[in-house]
């Protein structure tokens, strides 16, 4: 009944590893059968144990896992590999995954590079399995809510949007030191040109995307290393024009000392706006030019089909990330259980990141930092 | 290596039952193997099928399942019994499946009466099993760093709390339609002498008490029923006097009509106090006399060794009321676990809600209905 | 054109008197000209001139400034006295200048005793005077839209209502030290029979009766003194009924460590609620049973007449405290100038609390004191 | 004792106009004694009338109003002289106010182009007279208070900053109708070549100059006319960099449909960072590494000198947009009643805007509306 899943990286330790165990097994859809949880097989053997699996299931190498999951019984065989690895390590295993033949998730950004996305874009084609990318914000319901909104036009055509995500846990040189994930992230042989920007910035981008429903088509950027030593970009600003004409702001910095990690996002209309923000994630902001400002609950009986689909309480129980993830984790399974069993999932379910969202991240970054790097001011998107 | 699980009561469509089900899987520390989840055995067996439970371990009655459960070998017999009922069917399965030798999780208010919470801690001392009652709230981290604080006497001798419950979705006689949560809460037979003051008023009286370490040992209470026809209490405010001599407030209503949950406490020091609202579960307001009040933040590096326990991800993934639910259903399974290894749970474990805190919020039920009802001012909290 | 003011205490260093002075200013519907700004004559004197008043308007006593006022030409004398003394010296100064022909506006709670206020009806009703009484949370715009909107019936009939007043500025024996304003109003020489419940309890009272429309008829209290050594109340808190047979709690302390005047009062008919908090003065909180809650905002298009006139800015320019106090000050200029001018005033200005608010408010006073001294647990509330 | 006050411009319906009375009078340190409240001699007449000025000292221009006040006894005729007209009417009263020998207060932008700006300058430096630029939100003691500490450096070299000023109140064509707010704002003819940049732009930029005490050397702007028809720009965006090498975002709208006035700023040194805005104006967030936030708050006994000498009231009676208005008022007459005096001002009173910030004010507008007309990306900020 539940999806048999493995794992690719994110042993213990790694924070987003065991965000993805929560997020797969909140909803009891999928159960952990096996893993390469390190390229070091005495790790991965542990990480395993530690994690209950049966130890001829766990490996020390994705290459293993994938041939000797394919070479086991249908039945038995893990059906959706999740990879939690660092950038550099995102292509090769999804590529080998895809064409052997399993449904996969996948970190953000996407791939090391936009090539190699291009790429992996192709091969997904080819195998007819399905790749769920985990930008996690499009995951949360009042995010959802807002896209509905926008779609259905009540608040006018698009005009101006304001997307953020203040981080200042980059403030200081963590890399010097014990920080794995500030050590992977501030390295270009891992991470790939761009730093906060990849981290992050292709989140505050999809976000930006996903809510409108518009693409991105010039922009002009702002890209910095603060911390002095870094190899990559901590912090940056982009103008950016959307693709009906209306323009936009993007905010991504590693670097704002004292903040958390409050994606917001703003949009407006001829005839109002909306506003969402982590911090208080089961609530959106609609603002109306002649009347009160409306705020919009999670769990209410009032909200769209996308964000009742994605809640799992009634209002005033308030969800987080980890439901958020987990929505993606959720809608991923229910297309593929359809699909496996040959039927329709809820129209809700179709609506997790993917391969198409994944090269437009990876054309982001690449776009970003060059436009940081030229003297033009407007530059086109291209992809 | 999980904690196999049985459940009675909390088929689908029953909110709670779905809590416990996701609280029980997000840690991966229980499996669900067996329930009896209607007292039809009809739809029980669908549930069951739902769930994607084995046949032969769905029960049509609870002494079924703890029966047939005690009957298999030790190595597949279920190791914890959720008891997901209406207030009236807490008792019996409770005492049968401690007297049985299974560990119990249960819904609050433990019993129906207090003779009945009197009665299960006898039962439960003479088991030797361990029970963990579901109330949630004191299973957000920072409620848990709140108690902490005032522990530690970092604010001074407390002098005065105020704990508030509103909800308003009892504004209207739900229990006339199809509202089941309603009809059972609204019904004096299923859910005991009080309707607010046990469904709601428990929880702010358990808070009160958890959070300040004090007991209430006076009260007097306004207790209330203001939708016409209704046959218990949906209102109530209550002055306290606590066991150190400060006094206390306590809100709870359900005819706010307009409020969700905002489960809300505020204590006061003689240097200064704290605020915690679920609304905003991942913060303690930390208020001084003379300097800046103080934003604690779960997931923060500052924050105590409890908060830490029962956080999963770092300060700015906001974690929410199925995370606190969690809470409950993690610490109990280390606790369990430990126990059946010989081996001691960290100490953070132990912290979770047990029968202790059932008998006085049964006594909090009959002490503060009996308040409403006396000309009496003040009247001695008695247990 | 401008009211000529006196004012009897207030002199600099009092921080109600400076209000006083600012809230008159504000609109430039008075003019400051005369003064008995302490009972020590070089005080008065030095204080006159700080507040470049000329000499011979800065009177030793208010007799002397009363009699000689009283004895100047008409377009000379002041025509307007502020009484800004401690609740001792409330009476006899308005006694004794409505008795003399001048309108007064005069501090709350109004005098020492109710006794004393139902004499000072009395006086005023005789003397055709009128009289203005600053109590400062009914002059906010959307504590008055509150009123409206509850009058309006749009939220159905009330059912319940919280008044809350918590303060930490008592929470240390400041009436040992220098602390000018703490010795007085713990003085049950200076202060009255209360300290918290005349000095704040008596705002969050009248606002409960402002913005419901409804009467206290009954009430419970606990009253305590928190701090060792002091001589009157510094904490309380009152379970309600109302008029209309719905209940309340009236929350007032002074030793809410870290709190500092965060006044707020929230009120539930059958359809929906109100919330207004002073530390978000220009919003008014609007819920719904089904619908998104709405933020409803000073200063726009979409507010009631009484919110409209009692604002100067459009929304987005926030108005505080010192706004509120002037709305008095504006509205009883209006009402003192028409009258004079034979005409009427603007339907909104003749909303300012006066005689009928200072009784019930000594009323108040009198009533939760003894309540909270009984062993009764309901008492009548008389006037 | 109270500085004698002209006022040109501001006449009765102008918003500002009246902002400037109560601005004035808020403190009992000017007088209202003379005015030229339009071009139009019927109008002004009937303005003076209104606020009771005495019909000889109410003039039909500017010129009228500055000569004959001169030609008065010193001891009658007016010191300072406030100007409250559109943007093209600035520099030549202001010129010939200064020349005239009078202290002038004066409405940002301060005119209507650099050049004029500059000239201005030149007047003022050789006048010996002050000048007031009324860039309110300086006034704010929480502005001060982050100003305050970024200076003393508490939070590190500052390393990023974010202001925004984004409103809605132009979203659709108002200019088309009876708006005369909205017409000359709109109009090239009187606001100069800049639209929402001048009239809120400047806010920000100003802001933000103020706050971390740094310059803008370099810029690069997205200048947009959002509604169709309009002549000048209604929204932008800037990307800037500062005189220690610090990046910066600078957004300013005016087409954000449902937004208020919400200014807000923040900054971030290499320990820290700090946030205010309009809406919560008695607040300073103060944010750190490792260390909760703490909300510092107006009126306290722990911030700053600045801070403290802009506020009337104790903690927890919140003012507002008048206040911090008055402070400007306030400050510029402590300022020149002092060299009236030939004293010297309180430290603090000198903290007012004026021509140094007018000046580079202009410059701004200058200069991101040729940024925003270049394909260049980064053009250097030049006075």
């Amino acid at each position: 009944m539940k999806l048999r899943l493995a794992m690719i990286g994110g042993g213990p330790g790694a924070f987003i590893g065991a965000v993805h165990r929560i997020a797969a097994a909140l909803d009891s859809l999928y159960e952990l059968k096996a893993g390469a949880f390190s390229s070091d097989p005495t790790k991965s053997k542990a990480a395993g144990e530690l994690l209950g699996l049966a130890p001829d299931r766990v490996y020390g190498s994705y290459q293993d896992l994938i041939a000797q999951e394919k070479a086991r019984p249908a039945a038995e065989r893990v059906q959706v590999i999740a990879i939690v690895t660092p950038n550099h390590q995102h292509f090769e295993p999804a590529r080998l995954a895809l064409e052997s033949g399993f449904d996969v998730i996948l970190d953000k950004p996407m791939t090391f590079s936009l090539a190699e996305a291009k790429q992996l874009q192709t091969v997904a084609d080819a195998s007819g399995r399905l790749l769920c990318l985990t930008h996690t914000y499009t995951g949360y319901p009042m995010v959802k809510q807002a896209r509905e909104m926008l779609a259905s036009n009540v608040l006018g055509p698009i005009r101006k949007a304001y997307v953020e995500y203040p981080q200042g846990w980059l403030s200081r040189p963590e890399e010097g030191g014990d920080n794995k994930q500030a050590a992977w992230r501030t390295d270009p042989a891992k991470s790939g040109i761009a730093g906060a920007m990849g981290d992050i910035g292709t989140h505050a981008f999809n976000l930006l995307e996903y809510v409108t429903g518009l693409e991105v088509v010039k922009l002009c950027a702002d890209i910095n290393t603060v911390v002095a030593g870094r190899r990559l970009d901590d912090d940056g600003a982009v103008l950016l024009k959307l693709s009906n004409g209306a323009s936009a702001v993007l905010i991504a910095t590693q670097i704002a000392a004292g903040e958390e990690n409050n994606v917001k996002i703003r949009v407006y209309g001829d005839q109002g706006g909306l506003e969402w923000q982590q911090v208080d994630a089961n609530t959106l902001q609609v603002k109306w030019l002649d009347k009160p400002t409306e705020i919009w609950r999670a769990g209410t009986g009032y909200v769209g089909a996308a964000a009742q689909h994605n809640t799992r309480t009634p209002s005033g129980h308030p969800e987080g990330y980890l439901e958020a993830f987990a929505n993606l984790y959720r809608n991923f399974a229910l297309c593929v259980l359809a699909r496996d069993a040959g039927t329709l999932p809820p129209p809700e379910a179709l609506d997790y990141p993917s391969i198409k969202e994944g090269v437009r991240g990876m054309a982001f970054i690449e776009n970003v930092i060059a436009s940081g790097r030229s003297t033009e001011k407007w530059t086109e998107f291209t992809v």
